[in-house]
This record gives C-alpha cells, structure tokens and sequence, in this order.
C-alpha cells in the first residue's frame, strides 16, 4: 500500500551508481545492531561494524566489514552505538577518537525510570568531546528485518546539536520511517521510557470499568441467579451467558459515559467556587479529564455489545420456547391478548431512543480516530465533543428511563430490596444531566464563561484592556 | 499514548542544563498569552511577559517575569502579540523597539472575514520594519492549559520571512504541535478564516438531507398514520418511532447515495456537449462535486440507521402481538399456510441484497478514513470510489427492486394516489444507473476518455505531440 | 475540513503584493502540464509554459505565458517535463540552455517495469549537465484542477542534489501537497511504478480467499442443495440466497483468522529447527508475513458478513414459517416440548463467544487502521495483536466447537461422507492453537526467545558480550 521504504531490489541499480554512499559506523554486532545496519546497507549506505572480537562475529552481507572498535571510529563520523548501556563505559577509551563525532544513541532499558539519567545523558558524560543523538529505540529489529513497519515507524530524535540532529532525522527518513525532532538531550529520558509503556492513558478507565464490571456481576447474580434459586428453586443459571451480560453491559456503557462529562462538570464548579482558572485542579480530577476520550470509548465498546446482544435475544433458544408457549397458553386458555397501543408505544420508543444514542455514540468514536480529529478545528471539535457528546448522553438517558417506564410502578422488582441494575446506572447520568442544566443557566454560565476567558473574581484591579484573546473555552 | 510534547515532569532537568535557553517575549498577559507562555516556560523556553500594568498582573509560575512592553521587546528579538486586533494601534509607539523584530501574530476575529486584510497584515502595516508571522491562532488556550491536544494540534504558520517562520515553527514543534508551513503572509487570511469555521463541506450535504427528510417525513405520515386513521379509524401514531423511520432511512440512504454519482454524469454530459475539459462548470456543480464524500457519508450514516432499525422488528411487541395473531388465527380456522418457495426466494434474495451493498457501503465508507485514503495511490483510489461505489449503488437498487417485487402488483398499494416511499426513491438511483449505462458504451465513453486525456473538439489545431501525461481520468 | 492547498479566491491579494513571486518553466501544454502550470499560478507562482507551437496552445489564465523551448528555458532555473518519456530526445538539442538547472521529471508509464531505467534517470542521461528531480507523478491531473485531494496527496520525490530536492518539495507544499523525500534518483523506478500498483498486497489474501470461498461454496451446494433434492426431491434452492452463504462466511472468516497466525509459527518452528534468526525465511513464507494484515482484515469483513446474516434471521420468511408450524404442530398433537436447560446453556454459550469473538475482531481491525497503529508503541502493537489476536481466534474457534456441540454426536449429519462446513473450517485454527500451545512450553519458548534476541546455535563462538539490545521479540 505504502511507499514506505526502500527494498532489496533496489540494491544493484545502487552499485550501478558513480554516486559515493555515505558511510556510517555501528558499534556492537548484536541483533538490533546488526538489523539497523543491514537496514542502512541496503538503503545505500556504506556501512562499517565495530566490534569485541570482529573475527567472531557471524553472517553479514556482503560489502559489510566488520573491525575493531578503534578502526571502525575512524571510518565515520556518524557512529550509532548499538550496545547495552552497561558496557558504555569501554567508551572511555576511545574518547579521543570519539571527539567531535555524533554518537547516536540507540539503547532501551528493562524497566521505567531504570537509571537516574538517560541513556543517552549518561553517553554525553562519559565521552563530553562528542555530539549526543538519541533515536531508533522506538524501533524493533525485527521490523527492521522483516519490512514491516506497521507499528512503530515513529523516531523519536533528540540531541543538542541541530546538525548532527538533522543528520540522524535525514538517515531515518531514507530507512522509510517518521523521524520526529523532540528537541534537546534532556527530552531523551522521556523517549527511552516511551517504548516502555502499555497504554498508560488506557490504565484508569479500564481498571475503573473492571471494578463497576465486578461490582454489576455480582450483584446481577444476587438478585437474578441466587433469588430465583432460593425462593423458586429455579435453575437460571444459563442467564450468565447472555441475559446477565446484556444488563451489565448497557448499564456500564451509561455509567462510564455519565464518567466522561461528570469531571468537566466538577471542574466548572471549581473554577466558579474559586473565581478563576489559573489554579491548578487537584491531580486526580486532571488525570481523569485527560483519560475522558479513553473512557468513552470503553463506553463505546460496551454499547457496542449490547447492542449485538441485545440483536441476538430473537434467536436465542430460551426467548423462542417462552413465545411459543405463551402462544400456546393463549390458545389453550382460548384468550388472546388485545393489542395494547401504549405498550407498542413505549416498546418502540425506547428502541429508537437506543439507536439513535447509539447512532450518535458511533460518530463520536469515529471523530476520536486520530486521523478524523486532526482534521477538525477546535471549534468543530467542541462541537462534536461538547454539544453531540451530551445529546448522546441526553438519547441514552431517555432510553434506560422509557425501558423502566412500563416496569417502576411494579412492586415486584425489588428482590431482597435490590432494584434492578438498570436504576442504579441512572444515578450517575442523571445527577451529570440535572448538575450540567443547573451551570447551563444565566446566572451560573455567564460568570462561568468570564472565568474561562480569563477573568478572575477578587483579583483586586485586573488589566483587561487587552487581554483574552476571543476564545471562549469551556 | 503518543508522544506529544514536553512535560512538567522534565522541567527540574532543563534547570540543571548549562546549555542557555532562548528568550521569547509575550505581549499581553490574557489568557491565551499566558497559556502560551506558561507552555513555552515549561518546555524550555525562557519567558518574558509585556504588561500595560505589569505590576498588577496576576498569577505567573516562577521565573516568568512580567514588566513594561518597551522593556520586553529589548529581552528578545521574537516577540508573540497575544493582544486584540483593536489594541494593536499602540504598537505604532514601539515602532522603533520592534524594527528587525519578529512578531507573531496569534489573533483570531470573531466572524469570518470581519476586517477587509487579516489581522496579520494589518500589523505588517503598523510596524512596517518588523517581520511578521502569523501562527498558533488554530490553538486553544485550553489545550495549551490542560495538555491535551486531541484536536487543533495544526499550526498553520505563514509569513514572508523564511527564517522567521522556520523559527516559530520550531517553537511549535517543541510545544508538540504539527506546524505546517502555509506560504507568504497572505495566507494569513484564510488561516485566520479556519478556526471560525464549523464544517463548510458539510453544509449542503447536511441541509440537502434534512430538506429530503423532512418531505419524506410527511408523506409518510400522510400515508401511514393520516390515511389509516380517516378510513379505518386505526391509531397507527406508534409506527411514528420505529416503522415510518425504517421507511424513510431507507429511502434517504439510497437517494442520497445516487446524488453522489449524479454530478460526475452532468460533468461528464457537459464535457461530451462542449468538447473540451477545460471550460469551468457551472459553480453549484463545482461545490456539488466536491462535497461528494460528504453526502456519500451521510447517505452511509441512514443505511446504518436503517440497518438497525431493520434487525430489531423482531423484538418490537407490534412484531411480535401480530406474528402470534397470525398462528393464532391459523390454529383457530384450522388452516395452515403451506410453505411457498417464491416467497422464500424473494425474502432471502432482497435481504442478501441489502447486506451485500451495506457492507460495501461500509467498506467505501472505511477508505473515505482520512488516514486510508493517504495511503492509496490514485489508481487505487479511483477503483474503490468509482467501481465499487456503483456496483453498492447497483446493489441497494436491487434491494429496494426486489424488497418491491411481491408488491409491486398488489393495487392496494396506493392511498390517495401516492406509492410508498421506496417507489419515490427508486427515481434518481434508477435515472443514474441507466445514464451511466449509456455513458459506458463504446460510442460515448471513447470520445469522452479522449476529453478528459486533454483532447478538445473544435480546436482548430492542437499540439498533440507531447501532451497529456498518459493518465486517463474520469 | 481540511486547509489543504492555496485557492483562486486569494489570487487578487497576491497581486496587490510588491513580492516578487518565482517563476517556474513547465514544458508541454498537454493536460497535466496546463493542470500543474495553472495549479502553482494560482498558489503565487510566475508560470511560463514552453511549447512547440506556442501560437497554437489552448486556453491559459490570463498571466501565463507561452513562448518556444528555448525561451522557456531561460525564464528559469527550475523546469517541470510535462512531456512522455518518448518524446524526451528532443530535450537533448536544448542541452546547453539546460546546463546546471533543475528538471522536474513528472512523467508515469502505462505498465509497471516498461523501460529498464526508470524515466528519470533516461532524463539524466540525455540531459547529463542537468539535476533531474522525480517528483508530482502520483498526483493526478483531476486533483490539481478540482481541488479535492482526497487520494494522491502524497508526493514522492528523489534526486541526486539535495537543494533541488527542497526547492520541489516547497513548491508541493505550497500546492498542498504533502512532499516526502525518497532519497537519491535510484528511487525513481520506485516512485514510477507506485501509481500503477492496484492493491499489490491484497492480492495473496484476496486470490486465496476467492479459492477458498468456491471451494466451500461447491462443497456446500453439494451437501445443502443437490443431496435434499436427490435423497428427498425437496427444492431448498432458496438456501442459495442466505442459508449457504452464512454457512460459507464463518467457516472462511475461522479458515482465514487461522492462516493469520500460521505463518508466524511455522518462522517460529523455522527459526527452531535451523538455530539462527539470521538464514532467510523461503520466500513464499515472507511474503505471508507480509500479508498478514491483509489476510486479517479479508477474515474480519467475512465475520461482519457472518454477523448481519446471522441476525437477519428472525425477519426471514423462511424461519418465520418453520416456527410457526413447529408450534401449530405441538398443539395438534397436543404435546409441548419442556424447557431444556442444556440447550439454553449450549445456545446462549455459543452465541455470547461468538460475540464476544467478534468484539475483539473488531478492536483489532480498528487498531490496524494507520492513523491508530501509528500512534502505539512496539510494546502495545505487538499485545494487540499477538495477545489480543490469539485470544480472539481461541473465542471464535471455541463458538465453532460449542455450536457443533449439540451436533456432533447425531449420526445423521454425513451427507455422501461429507461432514458440515463447520467441521472443515475447524481444521487449521485447531492445528494452530494446538502449535501454539507446544511452542508456548517452556522448553521451546525459551531457546525461541533467545534466538529471537539473536543467539544463534552452533556457531562455535559468539560475541554475546554487549550483543542484543534488550527487546525480545517473536
């Protein structure tokens, strides 16, 4: 699909060529090392090993030479050391012929946080003569070998030297991958612990719908499973494979989606109760805003299941025995059920309301695809996000309300005094929706909207004369 | 999860650092100057805010220093107008400070096209001997604040002094932002114009949908609620949630769907009449043209809707009361229907019909991705968009043919002269598919290839030589 | 949505403006020479066209001249050959004029591979004094005239001087485009073949899956079709519409998701068997590998195909009917079948793993879209899609096994020997998983895992000493 890089069968129209490679030295003939080097071989650079024992180390392509350390520095100026940070400081000995020449970087720790200082810092001190670059740690050899560069064909460069920078970024790009500029050396602590990361974004919503996931489950099985057992000795047991999961998943997908607009709520009332933006909210409301896009699409995920689920029950074995024996029931007791409008009434409408909050949920999704949010300006973001956001939340609101609607004025829904799941995942949504209608009135969103734009309340004399800049955030 | 720009957490390393971070100065010290500032700060910068009271201005992290604007301007040779465009008369008093300087515009209106030059060239005018820069009006304030860029990373940087705009879009990059460079200052227009836009393209396809809706709707409600209810007394008003919906989704889906190929047959029709690619079209076909993408994905968003409307009949109590009226009625006159296999066939061939053209449907929809459609070449493009968008185009129409066919006969259909909705939306689909047909035959498609290769009727001579580039596009 | 290029409405600005703007030659007026030409004056560029008959030359925006070859030549440095390939020669007479400037070569072939030397490097062998620049042959002439650059924005661009290359890489950037530096001219082969690929890496997954699916296809009609019609004389032709096919779309969406991770073992057992990472892998398996993605995602749009005709079930005339006389049947006999909790348990089994089967399906297919797989890291991309991979085909092989469950035991499946389709398509995902699980064991995963860091048995002495890099990878 991609024109992602250069290939093997490039490589003899390269040697056709008058026109002289560039060379470039690696240190360390282990695999990530030897994959990089192969790489840049075939994509025409002259490239030269250095290496313990040259005369041990195994297959290289041909036109690959392998030499000390010491005679393969003098080869180039641009020497990637592919080696572990612990044998850095054989470093030291080469010093001088290191002087001045760019040292990139390449090395990856175990753990997060493994060192005190970066890899790459640690390079810059133990060998001060050379330009330090940190890059391709957010590579895997084994993309390299292979040509798929699916994940991962992010650089990340840093260093102080612009040049050598430069230099680095320009070699990354002819490998075909995305070399991105991170700024100075001290970015490089940051970039070494990326490849580290399992979705530290991901961590908090999934840990938090896992926990409220637990909590439904067991509660679903108290009042749906052990109830019926212990007063009906019925065996139900079979409703943990379908009928459980579809009132676990729609309530967590209200509740989670309830979670994403309650800490903008609690953050506009900070802001109001403080009379200002500019001090800092407590660490863990900014972790949640920050992981609201995360949270919203666990919601999604579990929306999406009911849905599915939900799509099933016609075919399921347990719904067609209990409609066909109603039939039959009918039929024996020669008593058919009148049509009843408003149960076709309320039956359809809390279908449609499902859909369309569904319908809604989907477009948000959508719009949280990197490559569709990046297309949009902050105002059609606020939009989608703000206004389409809460219409969702209003849509699937009304949908668990008018599913409840025929079934609130039983009395036979309370099972050891446990209401159903479905009215306690309104709890949360519905204090969101009343809290967001009450900051939505004049009195409280106009000095809301002041804040925001910069105002503050008590400040005894302000300069307002031109400050704000237009932009009314919320 | 991505690696988007420098943190807090590095701010204690970069104060270790020897190396001397460079100064940029801020005038103005409202809220979007501050954010910038503050972002600048922690990523590395040194700050310095310009102030008409800078002793009365507020909250600033440590380190930041606040003073008049004359002695701002002497602090660095970068100097980002965080003020409204009404204020800028007082820069004429600095005039001479700001000569060789590099200002940044970062201002935005409150109304597209609001002035008759943009803001940025109207600052070019008042500091004649200062080079300006417009950049960062496409950021929010917020994002800046809370570190989440999910929207509005773009920075559109234009100017006329290469080396100015190289250096504010390094700042960019090191704040984490995609900076892009957008040509000489009088860009700064529609980069001004961008923010203030909410979906342009979006507009006609959007109104054009609603406008066929809304007819669609009332028809319906005329034939199905209005109709039944003069001569049979039936409340039908419950069709209002799920069944008219599911008629007119359909309806939509499929009209909108052929008024995407529509225009590339009137452009087509056009070129064949006039002889030639060169001569404009008229301008709605212009726009109609290009907001091709977006219909089509409109038409997608109803096939969806109704797709999901269509699976949940049957767990609707309309469905299910008359289902078991039906056995009820059977068992009760003693008289079964036998199993007939037309009906059968049809049944099925409709329904497998309608799933083969949804899920190409979805299929056109996933390539339209702005992050696919990057990644295929023209050729491939064209396959996607052109062949498999008629063949879905032919597809849906021999649902909605074959989903008629059983009824087509019955002359009960129509109620007050009107035929159901699927018979309206059947006309322009139908119409495309057998102009189209038309176009394809050899006698019609060679002239027309020619004419879009280049080749013009009529043109006495025409240097054919070497023109054209061996592409042939429709 | 996107601010993707200059347009015409900014023209009038650019001519108040004491900018002088650069003038860029194009050579030849055919169609995507007139397309390019007026395309730059619009964004500010001064365009003089040269031509063989400049007198005879068609429509042109007022501001552009046309004028002899020569003429042309002298207007500027930088000179775009809009001109096919065999008609270059007569750039050879011109030499002198062309002496030191810039030559945009534009032009694409009719097939891939049409000449031994790619059209840019033939360029610089008859105009020898000349930089030869490839660039603006994937873009097509349709997209510079109207504007919408859906597809081909992308602009590939290779030379021998590296100034030349940033003076056309600005140039696509002012028109929109986004410019991409592919190295030296070597990789104008590259970039010449990449518009006229279709789809190069769908067609293994696309062509094994046509196979498959005739297979099953004939297989089925045998069993479900022609074996009812010779044993009972009953016409279940009808099936061919829904029944067969939502025989045939699961059992190839099972076969397919298997053939994903078979390759992977296979290198695995590979890589165990020869004691080395470093031998090359048959061809036939790379270029599996290769497809891997593509081959999953051909799987997914059989399983969404799987899913929709699963779930249109209930509305089919065909079931409605056999409901409904099973039930007149109970009650003229009658007889009412008991609930049955193991066929509860066993339906509702199935039925929730084959959800929750797709569900990661999905998630899978929505992290290999590019703009979501660009954005984790090595460490999440390999999770997602080994991890998450293995235990999506665990769940779909498992919703195989347990809806065969019931069946299994009942003799009267064989029809002519041939056991159901599910039967079939069990055969390689069970083969895989039971691979699995042996390599998984600790006495093959651990000497894998050391061969994939790069240990290689037998070879008598190896520098392990700072070999690796500490990234295990499979």
């Amino acid at each position: 699909m991609e024109k992602t890089s250069c290939n093997e069968t490039s490589l003899p129209m390269k040697m056709k060529s008058s026109f002289k490679p560039e060379t470039v030295t690696v240190f360390g003939t282990g695999d990530f090392g030897r994959s990089l080097g192969n790489k840049m071989f075939q994509c025409g650079y002259s490239v030269v090993f250095g290496s313990r024992n040259p005369e041990l180390s195994g297959l290289h392509p041909k036109g690959i030479e392998v030499m000390s350390y010491a005679e393969a520095a003098h080869r180039s100026d641009l020497i990637i050391i592919a080696i572990h940070r612990e044998h850095y400081t054989f470093l030291t000995e080469l010093a001088e012929e290191l002087q001045g020449k760019i040292l990139v970087d390449v090395s990856n720790n175990l753990k997060l946080n493994q060192y005190p200082e970066s890899n790459a810092e640690y390079l810059s001190q133990l060998v001060p003569g050379a330009k330090i670059v940190k890059a391709f740690n957010t590579v895997s050899a084994w993309a390299l070998q292979s040509g798929t560069l699916d994940a991962s064909r992010q650089v990340f460069v840093c260093g102080d030297d612009k040049e050598s920078k430069q230099r680095v970024m320009d070699i990354g790009r002819t490998l075909g991958l995305i070399a991105t500029d991170q700024g100075s050396l001290m970015a490089a602590k940051e970039i070494e612990n990326y490849p580290l990361q399992l979705f530290p974004m991901w961590k908090f919503p999934l840990y938090l719908s896992a926990g409220l996931c637990v909590f439904y489950f067991v509660y679903s099985v108290i009042r749906d499973v052990i109830y019926p057992y212990v007063y009906e000795k019925k065996d139900q047991t079979f409703a943990l494979a379908i009928s459980i999961p579809n009132r676990i998943f729609p309530g967590m997908a209200l509740s989670l989606l309830a979670l994403v607009y309650l800490p903008g709520i609690m953050a506009a009332i900070l802001q109001l109760y403080r009379g200002t933006k500019y001090s800092h909210f407590p660490k863990w409301l900014d972790h949640w805003m920050l992981c609201r896009k995360q949270l919203g699409l666990v919601a999604l995920a579990f929306a999406f299941l009911h849905v599915i689920y939900t799509l099933v029950i016609p075919i399921r074995y347990y719904v067609r025995w209990k409609l066909n024996s109603k039939v039959i029931n009918q039929i024996k007791t020669n008593k058919t059920d009148p049509f009843n409008t408003t149960t076709a009434w309320l039956g359809d409408s809390y279908v449609a309301l499902g859909i369309l909050g569904f319908f809604l949920f989907v477009l948000l999704g959508i719009t949280s695809l990197p490559s569709v949010s990046n297309m949009v300006n902050w105002r059609e973001f606020r939009f989608i996000q703000s206004k389409l956001g809460y219409l969702t939340l209003i849509l699937c609101t009304a949908h668990t309300l008018v599913f409840g609607g025929k079934r609130f004025l039983s009395p036979s829904l309370l099972r050891w005094y446990l209401p159903p799941i479905y009215v306690l995942s309104l709890i949360i949504p519905c204090t969101v929706l009343v809290l967001k209608f009450i900051l939505v009135m004049p009195c409280f969103s106009r000095p809301l909207t002041r804040i925001q734009q910069g105002w503050e309340r008590m400040s005894k004399a302000s300069p307002k004369a031109h400050s704000g800049n237009g932009k009314a955030e919320v």
